[in-house]
């Protein structure tokens, strides 16, 4: 496979932990590319003084040294502050993204890993993106791809029905979105991404007690239970269930996956049971793309210390999504 | 000290747990006393062959033989079917608990530890009342008591800024309540009951993210930061955090308490933290009471493998509050 990372904002972690995972995927037979800017990388390989040999190159089937880690160079910034906002850093952000996005639809990659961006310099760059998901949804006309989370660990997998919302519109959303075609094209995804042949999908309230029936709310009696239902002789799906007592007596275990009404439903328990190892994958693409589940670390950007651990995991796990994806193509139909 | 277990929704696990509670904590030099139904213990104690002597009691006052349980007789229902609803049941569990509060207000006994009520039961008996907070609020004329949960492994403390709410509701209740009040209050507490001289609190943000600056939603902005600016100079308030990267880095060590702005974000990482050994407390009442954090059992009820640790560890904590309250009355102003 050939795995392009996305530079990511170049005042963060992303080029320290696109370096340390490379130190230890180098010899794994897969092949490695960076979409961002060699002096960034260089910068970093620099201070941290990590053993690897980069290679500037100009196109993305250029031939590569063996062994060098070969970056393409997309911009190269003036200044390399670490820890700082600045509008070069968030253009350089959205630019690597998009030709990093581009190769994976042009087939030169098989996977994208994103490494992290910062929302606040990506808006002085001029632009209003949230963040990977929407952005990678608008470019490739998918109007709501499902952000999934994927703890290699613990094997727990969680998707957001809504994502990044206040959470006073988040019922209205559940009430406004159709449930039933997520949920199928997130059977249909875990089918083809994770080889799960008969993916059994657990479904939390989205009211306290998921509404004890009815007294705490309505969405669980109006919207969620008529849609397990109606699905109920073509998907497996189960729920509404309390989510506070689902992940407290690890009901999880059961299911393929979990899906979080919203944002902290989904990721508070997530964060708990896989901080350091956690993965992020945005289905519904017809490009594969994961990243690792934190931020730009800013605090700690440049100190060397930033752990590549989720970066690493993100990257296997992108590996192992595309050599799902072919050997769908490959079975007979 | 002298504590009062209510009995709870007779056909749960709280008969089952209060027994194997009083087994472990006989020696302890404290007394200990059931509010409910001696019919109800002894089917229990019989069913289960728990080694535990009862003693029925016509007053909360009356002598007792060394080593037995004593039972204040309120209700002697007919019928016990553990794992069933019944409005007999229903009325039996709300009377316990009324009689056994009353048994604090007029210092017979020093702490309440309730059992789990059965909402369904409690609504077939005609009564509306949603859990044991709100009765105990009434009762005692406290508008909003505190929802507190507590772990004594890790020492976590979550209280909660809404309760029992639909989640669509919760952006306008905390836009309306007085959180400065809220928090003044839990000060208070935290000093009283938990002896803590100056504790400080952690405020989760309501939106994820803590709506990143303002994008995705203003409570924070507009309600939360002013607030915890309002009372720097008097508490130790800080935040708002996002909740899923506060839980999930621990930061919650860093801090004697963590206000959740609704049932689940806090419940969500308590339950997973914590499953077996949390504790519920209600602060701001005048008397002292806690209850093991989970709910009636019934698919486990009459079988003899509930676990009696939250329900012990409530009662611990039940003693240790009685115990500083009155250590705070000692105390020359």
């Amino acid at each position: 496979m050939r795995i392009v990372w996305s530079i990511g904002d170049p005042h963060g972690i992303g080029p320290e932990i696109i370096l340390k995972s490379f130190l230890k995927l180098e010899g794994s037979g897969h092949s490695f590319l960076v979409a961002g800017s060699y002096r960034v990388m260089e910068y970093y390989r620099n201070a941290l003084d990590l053993p690897v040999e980069l290679e500037l190159i100009e196109s993305a089937t250029a031939p590569v040294r063996h062994g060098a880690l070969p970056v393409l160079s997309i911009a190269e910034p003036e200044n390399i502050t670490p820890g700082t906002l600045s509008a070069e850093a968030g253009k350089l952000a959205l630019e690597s993204l998009h030709a990093a996005a581009e190769l994976c639809r042009e087939g030169v990659c098989d996977a994208l890993v994103t490494a992290p961006i910062n929302k606040e310099s990506i808006a002085l760059a001029g632009s209003d993106e949230k963040g990977h998901t929407g952005f990678l949804g608008k470019m490739f006309g998918v109007p709501s791809p499902t952000m999934m989370f994927y703890d290699p660990v613990t094997e727990l997998r969680v998707a957001l029905a809504t994502i990044h919302e206040p959470l006073e519109q988040v019922p209205a959303l559940i009430r406004k979105m159709d449930l039933d075609a997520f949920l199928s094209a997130l059977t249909s995804s875990l089918k083809t991404d994770f080889a799960i042949a008969t993916p059994r999908i657990a479904l939390l309230g989205l009211n306290p007690h998921a509404s004890d029936g009815g007294v705490m709310g309505c969405e669980e009696q109006e919207i969620i239970r008529p849609c397990i239902e109606r699905l109920s002789d073509r998907l497996q799906v189960e729920g509404p269930f309390p989510a506070d007592g689902f992940f407290g007596s690890k009901m999880y275990q059961n299911y393929d996956i979990v899906v979080a009404m919203y944002h902290d439903q989904g990721l508070l328990p997530f964060k708990v049971l896989a901080f350091d190892t956690g993965v992020n994958v945005t289905l519904g693409l017809p490009i594969v793309r994961t990243s690792p589940d934190h931020g730009t670390g800013f605090t700690i950007a440049g100190k060397g210390i930033a752990s590549e651990r989720s970066c690493y995991e993100a990257t296997l796990l992108a590996i192992t999504i595309a050599r799902n994806r072919i050997k769908q193509t490959e079975l007979p139909s």
